[in-house]
């Protein structure tokens, strides 16, 4: 006369600086969780639906003055929308452990260096629209220095995304350091320059904690 | 010694169901006031910029639920920022007179019909990312059975803003009255059932009024 407990799905998302080793880490995370008989679905921002997607394509292509700040916000919110309802909560309402690559802490911290003036209009936009926040953020944390040669070394359409120097690096670092303070009841911080099998154990670690 | 007044823009939006004639007498007023010597643009929505026209084609292609109502509102608040930015805002600081085809209150009505608990969160988008108002709106009102024959007669690219059946266009005309109570002071009524003449010249007093 056992009783399966109601299926739970939990919202983990991921922030980090160019090369920090999101996508490598995401990826690892997803194999040992399905391995521990976990079902995982693995998503991105911007996009992560076939809407977004097209948002997505809409926003980052073309030339970087093509949409203004105010545009741009509403384009990813947009976007925003479509992942979350079309993605995200259908799968946490079937249990499943949602792994995002960027959510809308990525928007907060660009935003806040770009157009600090604009915090505010990116945060009433989220609470207006999205209000969903991650039940865990891991932030992968490294020097810039390090970050930026891992990124060089690939190659990705994003090209707005990772055209960026190391003095912005840095910025983006203590961007999303401020955030993890802000927001330090789900943010949970891992050293990312060390070898990728520490760091993959410390955010295993972490998750079972949240899974628990 | 004579002093030119400073240029003062004027921005006039027309609103009315489908084959209330609003485009026709769009192209009438521009006509007039050109040849009255006033510097004129003629826009329309959604769209009225090259971003927000490539919006306005992502909303409107593919089939009808592609997007919730929550991310088409996102996408057309974009479209409508770009528009404001990139036309219409700066026709005004030119002293430009700026006639569109459909604005805020076209989103207010369809959204008030459709989901009308998005209302809301429709006047909470505008105030944090439109705010401009018309200075004036003129709502060409007429019986949806007048309006309905009109719009069949003719092919539109905008399949789903002119596929709707009588008892919606009536709904539709009511929420533009509705609208119109709720901002008195900014619109203004004319009766498009008469002959074409008649209507422009209804149309052009009313604007003249507002630019005296």
């Amino acid at each position: 006369m056992s009783t399966v407990p109601p299926a739970q799905g939990r919202f983990i998302t991921f922030e980090g600086i160019d090369g920090s080793g999101k996508s490598t880490q995401i990826k690892r995370l997803a194999e040992h969780l399905r391995a521990h008989g976990q079902e995982v679905i693995v998503t991105r921002e911007p996009g992560g639906s076939p809407g977004a997607e097209e948002i997505r394509a809409l926003v980052l292509q073309g030339a970087p003055d093509r949409w203004s700040a105010e545009t741009e916000i509403l384009l990813f919110t947009a976007a925003r929308r479509d992942h979350l309802e079309r993605t995200i909560l259908p799968a946490l309402a079937a249990g499943k452990i949602v792994l995002c690559d960027r959510f809308a802490d990525s928007t907060r911290m660009y935003q806040g260096l770009s157009r600090g003036d604009l915090r505010a209009v990116v945060d009433q936009l989220h609470a207006l629209m999205i209000a969903q926040e991650p039940d865990l953020t891991i932030l992968i944390d490294m020097d810039p220095a390090v970050g930026l040669s891992r990124a060089l070394s690939r190659q990705t359409a994003d090209e707005r995304f990772e055209a960026f120097g190391e003095d912005l690096q840095r910025a983006m670092r203590q961007g999303f350091l401020d955030l993890a303070e802000e927001f330090s009841a789900r943010f949970r911080l891992v050293d990312g320059a060390r070898d990728m099998d520490a760091v993959a154990a410390d955010i295993a670690a972490l998750v079972e904690a949240e899974l628990a």
